[in-house]
């Protein structure tokens, strides 16, 4: 009897034990999968989701609050056009958008850079969370610079075509005859790296919240592909898969802006493809109610 | 002795149990922090982190993969301006859209469908990541369905700015003199609610990726806001904070869409105004290496 009990007491105990860890176990799994999840997208860029993305509004007391202060409101001037004037300018801006195609051949030509300024200007007239303007437009002419820039670029990229992307991805670029060799980063006479900054600096040095900061951006980016077509220029969009990090850091910007696009911009080359794709017809994007 | 062994070890395996929780629990403690951060972006709208979002690229067997079969490619076709021509373009075209602001006071007046046609139009030129086109156009004529997105709306966004945003992006917001009330939904003539499909179907049924999905469907949105500026109408960018899913079940589009943007179209009211904001400069958002 006096023997038992502390056998008894031992064996219970080490049930407990084991009852305690296994139930935490189950639920450790359940709160693990969607975690998972939400991991599993490779083909969102290790930059795009960089931790310094998620601010916290509420409780960061080192954020600055704006002051009250209203900005002065004033009447809106407004161009109108007669119907008919609209009808033909829209479908002329269509008709000249419809020709702008990504293309991956481009000649070593010199491009005016005054057009490069109006592009960018003109991308730069895009709306923004709270009118925050998060956007940086790095220019690249430098050729040591831009040979680095493709070194680097197709180092990553090469990992991502061999490792990170799976096959299915790697076949569905497969048709568009894209690889990691970018040859077009050397020869292109400018390269344009867009940044979104995840956050701003108020004038106290504080950190400034942009809202919305990566599709303030990229509706920019839409604005600079309209504007590069409408001058008789060429670009692939390309987003930095992966190369983001290295690349941020090789041009010096800060850690608050982060790659979103990089641009190949000039002339197309004589001998430039491009995949014969449709687009969709109006009835497949569009639905009335 | 008999007596206190059997006490000894009930204390040894109640301390056992207890410091096995504790561990655990300390362990769990520093794995939700991340978690807890991730989710302090109230402005990232409840719908476009809606977990259909995130695809699994790997395992999910139910995904179709393409076939090989490449694209015919074909040779470029390009119209090349003259110098002078690209540079009196492109600064034509910067200050054309240098114009458009996002104006809250829309006449009721009708615009020509023709005109929104083709403006949806030069948006479905928008690149696309793998050319998939993820992006639907809803075109809200109807003053019921208007009135009754207009209710939707306002509910929703009563309680963000109530409860959800907190009292720095009311404060950011307040500048711009906007609240919950959307006047505009009911009086603007057309409404273009802009959804990204975070996947689409194959042929056979099954699943399609739809890489960078809402990167693409922002760049669509900024060429169709310049398509708009360039054929006189205005506008307002507006994000779907909550009221997506709501939006999305009432107009009858997929699970595999989600509401990005919503955009009142239409002429200015005549006592339009808007807040008196400068643009940055070209310095302060490109920098040349």
């Amino acid at each position: 009897m006096f023997l038992l009990t502390p056998v008894l007491v031992a064996v219970v105990c080490i049930l407990m034990v084991w009852i305690f860890k296994n139930a935490d176990g189950a639920t450790k799994r359940r709160e693990e999968e969607p975690r998972a999840r939400a991991e599993a997208r490779p083909w969102v860029d290790e930059d795009l989701k960089d931790s310094t993305d998620v601010l916290q509004v509420e409780e960061d007391a080192d954020e600055w609050q704006e002051s009250e202060e209203e900005v002065e409101h004033v009447p809106f001037s407004h161009t109108r056009y007669p119907e008919k004037e609209m009808v033909r300018r829209s479908q002329e801006f269509y008709e000249l958008l419809n020709k702008r195609r990504s293309v991956r051949f481009i000649s070593n030509e010199r491009v005016p850079m005054e057009v490069i300024d109006n592009v960018i200007k003109a991308a730069g007239t895009a709306p923004s969370g709270a009118h925050t303007e998060p956007w940086t437009f790095v220019v690249v002419k430098d050729p040591d610079v831009k040979h680095r820039i493709r070194e680097i670029m197709e180092e990553e990229e090469k990992i991502n075509y061999l490792k990170r992307m799976g096959p299915r991805w790697v076949t569905d670029l497969k048709k568009l005859r894209t690889n990691w060799i970018k040859e077009y980063w050397d020869t292109a006479p400018v390269l344009i790296l867009i940044f979104k900054q995840v956050h701003g600096f108020a004038a106290n040095g504080k950190k400034k919240i942009h809202y919305y900061n990566e599709i303030s951006v990229s509706i920019a980016c839409g604005i600079f592909l309209a504007a590069l077509q409408n001058a008789g220029l060429v670009t692939v969009t390309t987003t930095p898969f992966n190369c983001g990090p290295r690349l941020r850091v090789f041009l010096n910007r800060p850690a608050n802006e982060k790659l979103l696009m990089f641009l190949p911009v000039g002339y197309p080359s004589k001998e430039a493809t491009v995949p014969d794709l449709p687009r969709k017809p109006l009835d497949q994007i569009m639905v009335t109610v």
